[in-house]
């Protein structure tokens, strides 16, 4: 038996402060109808698979140091085979029908700490609504949902999110992640409840300043229950 | 750049009633001292990683549709190379340094449900506490952590765990199961009302039958509950 071929594929989930988005490629497409993508690459002799998905990350951000998280490998005999994916595969890989194993990761970011580079892998990248995602390429699709299913499972017991908050922050500031991730719109008295009965965050003694409105409490992460 | 080799490991979780064990293997050991393992073996050419995981799992159990879910997937370059484990790959693998990255599954099993087999991959299986893993080949003890804290965190959702029980069971068999794979003992009543407040379980209208104490209250899973 021929070993398979190992990729990474990254989705990367950006914030705006308002909306989740995730980071998408355009793949040359070689006289096809446009052709997207999520960011990966092949894994390289030496590196370790965690190293693999920071380096396409880097690529593309010129950021290291990113919350990455593996979700998932995928190795479907037939997910590199369906006749739509061919005619870029014969384009760019020697041998277009092996069989190729590819270990999701996926990231949180703030769109506002970077700007988007083109890569070895990607002429373009670009931000996408992550709740209206097109036709990706292979099994990208599924990769995707599985990574949200992934980041949702997360916030819901408060493993990320923090990433997407400065240090000190309101409880408004910490429900619009919330809500983004989840698509869905929460009563604010139930989602202070929830933050603050199962303490999650500390309140602090000190207020918002620098806003015309009035000012808000800010709380900060309760790093004792995090590590739990 | 040579592609590498793919295996899947499982970590196969059993419960006797009263304590957690996990499935080892015994490799031949050339002239070493015994030398312990997870079971697994190569993917096969049209195998998707699930049913190479199942493959693996039914060759040791005679059982299949087994709970199994991947807990990560490990590609160190040098998680094959320690010398401790050269001999054994020496003798058992055409190019015995060559790169391999493995896909980890976890199961939890009845262990009353079932005999170990030997299989093409162990001529001897056998269950081992769970609490007390001995040193095992390669990276293998990472491997049974990170098993291990997942399917501590899934069940914690009350996302595993069921399996061990019988369709209706007393909340003495449900805490006898979670204090197993948590290696600890909780306080009954607050398990009792952990377990219904959060409404996990059902009540039903039912009671042990043929026991010689004062019969308990039979539950069941609520289903609607797991769904969310």
């Amino acid at each position: 038996m021929q070993n398979p071929n190992v990729s990474v594929d990254c989705v990367v989930f950006g914030f705006d402060g308002q909306k989740l988005n995730v980071l998408l490629i355009e793949q040359e497409d070689f006289g096809q109808a446009c052709r997207f993508a999520l960011p990966g690459d092949h894994l390289e002799e030496e590196e370790d698979l965690d190293q693999s998905a920071a380096r396409v990350l880097r690529e593309l951000t010129g950021l290291s140091g990113l919350y990455l998280q593996q979700c998932g490998t995928f190795g479907d005999p037939s997910r590199v085979k369906d006749p739509k994916d061919l005619p870029w595969l014969t384009h760019v890989r020697k041998d277009p029908t092996a069989r190729v194993i590819t270990i999701a990761y996926y990231a949180l970011v703030k769109m506002t700490d970077f700007n988007l580079l083109a890569s070895s892998f990607a002429a373009r990248a670009f931000w996408h609504d992550a709740n209206e995602i097109p036709r990706l390429a292979f099994d990208h699709n599924m990769i995707f949902d599985q990574a949200l299913s992934t980041l949702r499972r997360e916030l819901s017991e408060l493993r990320v999110g923090f990433e997407l908050l400065p240090n000190k922050f309101t409880l408004s500031q910490m429900q619009a992640v919330h809500e983004a991730i989840l698509n869905s719109n929460f009563d604010k008295r139930n989602f202070r409840k929830k933050a603050l009965n199962d303490q999650w965050v500390v309140a602090l003694d000190e207020k918002q300043t620098g806003v015309v409105h009035k000012p808000a409490r800010l709380y900060t992460r309760n790093l004792e229950r995090a590590q739990n």
